[in-house]
């Protein structure tokens, strides 16, 4: 028995919904997916995405896993280690989490990148503005003067000086066939997805397997602990990680999870 | 590995969508539902409920399994065994069965009765429009001069000479209140939902676990098929469905099934 599919998100502001709720999360994910359309951030496929996404957080017991977890801190060594670390945001990750993005980027020194499957200028612009307005500093993807490739859609458009030229990747919620031209371009891979068995974070160095209102603030949080640690700590954090374990124990709690 | 999440279903009109593709269900689903919303028919929060929807259809292989076409039998046994049958229609069931809820009540001599959750005037209208547009002769939910006891929702509003009437009610894709409320007013309750533990399908006298674009033809079918059969065949029918078995069988599929 659940209330899961009983409750309305069917509200005017995020404050409305009672943190208490025992849906809270699922609310305010829903909430902020829809918002994100009206505001022209997010495509209307996003809202789809969003939920096949939540069906796959409930079976999941919606709750980080302690392989996500690991994989949370495995990314936050990454981003540390990097060179060139760039986040990349699409319409559903700047409805989401935009201020958990850049309060990352921040501790991380990481880019922010904007890359969208639907690209439209006006979304490109209206996303950028969302960024900024969530404490983001410098907003890359606008220039769009390089291009992934392998990949024929409008997703291979990146900046030069930016995921072009980026080691290390995150990038959440996104389609398979970009996953795998990014891997095939060498670069370290993070990624946040919540079925494990998509091809996302089957190619991923470092799939999350978690909702991404949870991740992000996760990994920013393990960034922090570790931002003084020594480089010898932080490439034992990251070889330490496991990816197939994670990828098998997400697996196991969602088949076995309360449906 | 699965391409679950590299198809878009950007077309403009559902005949662009190759039949022979592998995910062909998935993306006219998808259609139909952002064309619902483009016209006014199906909420935003419709688009996300679809989503959740297509993870759980996905679990199950994306077909009608045996104990789901059992339920749909029992179903159309049901229907023609009423005294007055009735066929419940919100935002995504227009959007997605409209002729395939018309036909199903030509077929059974139900009524159609628009029920929305968000309920607004230019909704219904639009809803109704639809589904004339679709061959639907007489739509009931306009007048929505009775109410369903227990229900402080806009969602009680129902047809004194519809859903109110009936003793035996079509409700897919329903919310848990608004099913529990029905059950208790003593109808015979038919469910269509993919969840088999979400509330709807669990008060249900029989639960369809399926994707409403495959469930309700089938139905149909069955009645065709039972149009000439006696009184006591049909009695059979409904009583030989064992609705825990098939929550039971539709969860182990669900569990077992490919990511």
């Amino acid at each position: 028995m659940t209330d899961y599919d009983t409750v309305s998100a069917d509200v005017e502001s995020e404050e409305e919904i009672p943190e208490d709720h025992p849906r809270y999360q699922d609310l305010l994910t829903r909430h902020r997916i829809e918002e994100g359309v009206e505001k022209g951030i997010t495509h209307l496929q996003g809202m789809h995405a969003e939920g096949r996404g939540s069906a796959f957080d409930y079976l999941l017991g919606e709750e980080t896993i302690p392989s996500a977890d690991a994989a949370e801190r495995a990314a936050a060594a990454h981003l540390l280690l990097a060179d060139h670390p760039v986040l990349s945001i699409n319409g559903n990750v700047a409805a989401l989490v935009p201020g958990e993005m850049a309060a990352l980027a921040d501790v991380t020194g990481a880019d922010l990148e904007v890359n969208l499957f639907n690209r439209t200028p006006e979304r490109i612009e209206a996303i950028a503005d969302h960024l900024r307005e969530h404490d983001a500093t410098d907003v890359k993807g606008l220039e769009a003067d390089a291009r992934i490739p392998n990949l024929d859609h409008q997703r291979a458009k990146v900046d030069a000086d930016g995921i072009y030229d980026a080691d290390v990747v995150l990038v959440p919620l996104e389609d398979g066939d970009r996953a795998e031209a990014l891997d095939e371009m060498g670069k370290t891979e993070i990624v946040i997805d919540l079925n494990p068995l998509s091809r996302s974070p089957q190619v991923a160095d470092v799939p999350i397997v978690d909702n991404i209102i949870r991740a992000v603030p996760n990994i920013t949080a393990h960034a922090r602990d570790l931002a003084d640690a020594d480089e010898d700590t932080l490439r034992e954090i990251v070889a330490d990680f496991d990816r197939q374990a994670a990828l098998e124990e997400a697996e196991e709690r969602i088949r076995s999870g309360d449906l």
